[in-house]
């Protein structure tokens, strides 16, 4: 699902020298190579998730019906695109495969995920990793005699076998460790992948309305000439109108016009509201049109005949010949290869540093629970599911959001409290800083005075602990700048989000009434979203920019590397990461060797790791992969730093928070920090700053390139 | 044509006390109101255009093959929207009018003007105002039994002499004097009510394109029920396409990528270029559709009898019953009204100070011209035409690129010449200022002097004359920025266009091929495009910005009036002017009445000069309805004022004075630099602060309230 953002940064390796060991897959021991103890990740990560179970839980309920803005959010963040890709997956397989079958796996795994999963706040579904190679298994499958169409399915049953095997194995060898070789350079260009592959599928969609869907009669009067043709501009116009509105609703949020509510309600949920909204328009046609235009999903309903197959799916395993069964490691190796890193790699996005978890993260473990959701689905005979971009981060900032309105609230409360009281300014400090320890489930009074310096500072004026706040401090409006970031780490909206999905499939009768045109639409926007952020694209563009307009890129916010390497040198690793990209995706176009091309990855992250720094500047290497923290901001003039942040405060409102969130992660869950655009600078650098302080003094100790401007 | 910018500032009242009268249509004597000597105005007009008569004709000459860049320019900017024109005519009048009339009123009234019209600056055409009263004049011929669709025609001929000799009139009583009480506020509200209309127009027409179009037989197999609805939706599909694309060309010359010529090219011709691309598009659908699907233009070939019919409109004359010939003098005073305004309204936009023109304006006798052609083009039986906007402020800043572009070119071979020859900066400089001189038409050494002043203080380090050159001074990269604004003032561009469009007129065959949807696309552009600068619509858009949300505009580029008057009072004032504008709306919907609403606008003039002053302060009524120079830059945070100027000097290239213009002129033509956004802030400040001493030495001059920041 959505787009892999895989680039797990080399900052690991020196940020683990720093800090305590528990965010990183990597600890120092394992700085060599993989543990050698086998199942001594996993044990590690199943103590420490074991220690916060209970809790897990209790925090979801305790939040009480609150916790459904973050479900629902996710809930259709996730539902979407699995119809979506449904749909995709019916087209590529000939309906062997459909929209019910892509839901139930997401259901399943999601349940079991938020169960026993080690991470609560990584979300699963069904992919379009997955996608591609069901497509190229079910391709084989039926050029293959003794398989044919009617074993697909225990065929892909096997497949999915040996990929659980695989990784039971890569959990037990504790391989989680390797990921940090995974660099920006291979993540961006696997995330460009999907994006083009998104596109392409959009396409292939909008130009199929024109024609006859395969198998069916030609002789229906819905496919003559005119109606087929009726149907394809429909297509076109309803797959643009799609991409346009959703896009056009990502931005609401910062929009100048409406209130609050008005604006978060557009910009949650306004991609979902869009694809109802052109349903619902594809409705009020003439009647005069055959029913049969638009185009609608098709797929069976979850009780027809033809869905209760998959129970049988299991029994005909051992009907596969022998050769097919072993046949069937290859496919399971790439498989198994594609599903550790996306895993891994989501889980990594959603518990990024800046999120300040408290809870540890569990990659080994996760593998482990992923092997055996691989293969539940394998004998269930629906495709597999794994950790699933950007809805993941997207989760964990959407608790970010829940859990600041719920201290935000108590913090005000007692601060106005205190101020009626006329208490002097440091006992209404000390009070709001009991409240939040106790909020943030104990953390101990020195971390939560450094994290509430700011806050310190606006209400005990000049230090002088014993004079009243001052006037101009109104705790409804100022608080909320001041708090650092916390997010409600539980298990329940995942599990609420899973059960929710599992609900659709009781409605395939009402999804049946989306216009394929639509989710063609769906894929077109998902593509689009996705690029922002990457610098793969980002580097492309700059290509195209004459000499003598480049101080416009330096006007504007850009990456430090657009300074500190030479063009000459962005163009020629840019070109070699385009040219690997082309021979990628052509290689996805080959009949059936083109489920290989995961090997292709392989070998890149062997290219880039030794035959890279042959023909490359480390210095210049480090600017263009670097690790996300690594990466300072370019310099650009007029910063507003320490400009009229009282402007700002003034009028912060509840719902300001996840602007502020949303302002510095890009679309596919990367902190932004370092691209966002300065027209809204002084709203970035409020929060900028603060993040950037808790950075600095990471970085501080990171032995890395620093740069002062 | 285009949308009326129609604000004759107030600051021509106070500007006359300190400058020169030469520029405005009312000198001091006329303060007490319009001269009671008839013809004087049109006398003392033609004198001071007599004077300048040759040279206007050997400067175009002198100019050589680059004077075709404006021309072209001003070519497609005028020929697209007649074209459009004619189509919406030719609806309104039931095919008694169409695009080859729009097109031959077009070319006659625009080769009269430039050979004896008052300023060749001025680009006349067929306007909206023009269609909108003859489909008036139309259905009221149709419904009356002694004319009849047979009569339309000569009945028109009567309006359009009755509208002659109140022209006339109104340049022999001096008329053009009462021009200073249509301020800001009745111009935008004409504006807007111009922009309506537009949208209007396209979708009116796109809803069309569903139906069987009137006077058609039914049973023609294109109008089968699925070959209209085809015909539709390829509508829907041409005209967004032509919509969107041709709004994104316009921003072509400020993006980051291609090179110069590349951005120019399509800044300038991308919208012409898009009708044609389109219409290109609309012959790759598949054969099997019939061919009248899309529809296209109808217009009659020149050569064909109906056409030929004009020259006969004249005997008719007199057939028409002495009744309806007294009646055409209602439609008449109406038209003539319109015509006024707009005419004049167009030649001052063409006109502005910052313009820099040198030669006299001539009002009053370009009314007289106006009486004239409109003569002629009764007699014709063609519609028509009077001043457009936003074509002749376009033509003006089309005319001083060019200029700039043949100063720069000699000012910089001089340089270089001196430079190599290692001549003293003094020396160098002397050298500059001379040739400046020259081209300049003889202006005199001190204002020359004063006009490159900045020039100097680049050239001459330190005001040590005797030194070299400083180094840094590239003058191929330098020069540009330091030219003041020059307009190559002349009548070749203006007729060799009309002569283009009249060229039009043979390739009648090729613009029949147009399909109608693109023209209704080109009519949403044409509305969109109208609204930026306009200060009614921002004003609409602020009343939806929450209390909460007002420090977001205050952040961005905001004209003075959001600071210094309230905000309920913004809005009164707001809603009173949307309210007149429903009900101007409104009666235009009136099927025969609706002719009289320009009496509307004759009213808003009385209610805004002595109504409104009772209920709005009239330090409020300045800002809000204040002339252009008047309102003085909002306050932003973080002005780059002074900036980092040599970065934009050492990367300025030569086209780089079109994006200059372009930058603070708004689409409509008005100088926007009070509307600038800072976000190319830079940009801006350094024309913008050469603009802006200009400007600053007239109003310390003026007696208006000035604010301080």
């Amino acid at each position: 699902m959505g787009v892999d953002v895989v680039w797990f940064p080399t900052y690991l390796q020196s940020y683990m020298r720093g800090e305590s060991e528990k965010r990183g897959a990597v600890t120092s021991k394992e700085m060599a190579g993989p543990n050698k103890v086998p199942f001594s990740g996993v044990a590690e990560d199943f103590k420490g998730r074991a220690a916060c179970y209970k809790q897990d839980w209790n925090n979801g309920f305790r939040s009480g019906f609150r916790i459904l803005a973050p479900t629902l959010y996710i809930f259709f963040a996730s539902a979407v695109p699995v119809i979506a890709f449904g749909e995709q997956l019916s087209k590529d397989t000939d309906g062997a495969l459909t929209t019910v079958e892509a839901l139930a796996s997401t259901a399943i795994c999601g349940i079991i995920h938020s169960i026993i999963g080690g991470q609560p706040l990584l979300i699963v579904g069904v992919a379009e990793p997955t996608i591609i190679m069901y497509t190229y298994i079910y391709n084989f499958a039926k050029s293959q005699p003794n398989l044919g169409e009617k074993m697909f399915l225990p065929w892909a049953g096997w497949v999915c076998i040996w990929t659980s095997v695989m990784l039971f194995l890569m959990a037990m060898f504790n391989a989680a460790a390797i990921l940090n070789k995974f660099t920006r350079f291979s993540g961006e260009l696997f995330g460009m992948l999907i994006t083009i592959l998104f596109m392409q599928q959009a396409i292939k969609g909008m130009v199929g309305e024109y024609s006859v869907p395969e198998g069916n009669d030609e002789s229906q009067p819905t496919f003559q000439f005119q109606w087929l043709y009726v149907n394809g501009l429909l297509g076109v116009i309803f797959s643009m109108g799609v991409l346009y509105t959703s896009l056009a609703s990502m931005e609401a949020r910062s929009s100048l016009y409406g209130t609050g509510w008005q604006r978060s309600l557009i910009a949650d949920y306004g991609v979902p509201l869009m694809v109802i909204l052109w349903t619902a328009l594809s409705y009020s046609l003439p009647s005069k049109i055959p029913s049969g235009v638009p185009r609608r999903l098709f797929t069976p309903l979850p009780w027809e005949p033809k869905s209760l197959q998959h129970w049988t799916v299991a029994k005909d395993l051992l009907s596969v010949p022998p050769t097919h069964i072993f046949l069937a490691i290859v496919p399971a190796a790439m498989v198994a290869g594609l599903y550790f890193f996306d895993h891994s790699v989501a889980s990594q996005m959603a518990q990024q540093k800046e999120f300040n978890l408290k809870n540890p993260s569990a990659y080994h473990y996760d593998i482990l629970v992923l092997s055996l959701t691989t293969l539940i689905c394998g004998l269930l005979g629906i495709p597999p599911s794994n950790g699933v971009l950007p809805q993941s981060p997207m989760h964990t900032r959407s608790l970010a959001v829940l859990k600041r309105q719920l201290i935000r609230k108590r913090m005000v409360r007692t601060a106005q409290e205190g101020m009626m009281n006329n208490a002097t300014s440091s006992e209404v400090y000390g009070k709001m800083q009991e409240i939040f320890i106790k909020m943030d489930n104990g953390s101990n009074s020195v971390s939560a005075s450094n994290e509430l310096k700011d806050l310190k500072d606006a209400i005990i004026p000049e230090g002088d602990g014993a004079g009243k706040v001052p006037e101009a401090f109104d705790p409804e409006k100022h608080v909320d700048s001041y708090l650092p970031v916390r997010v409600n780490e539980q298990r329940v909206s995942n599990l609420l989000q899973s059960l929710l999905v599992g609900g659709c499939i009781g409605v395939t009768p009402l999804i049946r009434r989306i216009p394929t045109s639509v989710l063609w639409g769906y894929f077109a926007y998902m593509s689009v979203d996705s690029v922002p952020g990457n610098q793969f694209w980002e580097r492309i563009k700059l290509m195209f920019v004459t000499p003598q307009r480049r101080y416009k890129v330096l006007e504007g916010a850009h990456a430090s590397f657009v300074e500190s390497v030479p063009f000459n040198i962005i163009s020629a690793f840019t070109l070699f990461q385009l040219i690997y990209l082309l021979l990628v995706f052509g290689m996805t176009w080959i009949p059936m060797a083109g489920i290989l091309f995961p090997l292709l990855f392989f070998f890149l992250i062997v290219i880039r790791e030794h035959l890279i720094p042959k023909y490359f500047d480390p210095a210049h290497l480090r600017e263009l992969d670097a690790a996300e923290y690594e990466e300072l901001e370019g310099f650009t003039p007029d910063p507003s730093e320490g400009g009229d942040e009282s402007v700002r405060s003034r009028d912060a409102q509840p719902e300001y928070a996840s602007e502020i969130l949303e302002e510095f992660t890009t679309h596919r869950g990367e902190l932004k920090h370092r691209n966002s655009s300065f027209r809204d600078g002084r709203l970035l650098q409020l929060n900028s700053v603060r993040m950037t302080r808790e950075l600095s003094r990471t970085m501080s100790r990171a032995p890395t390139l620093r740069r002062e401007h």
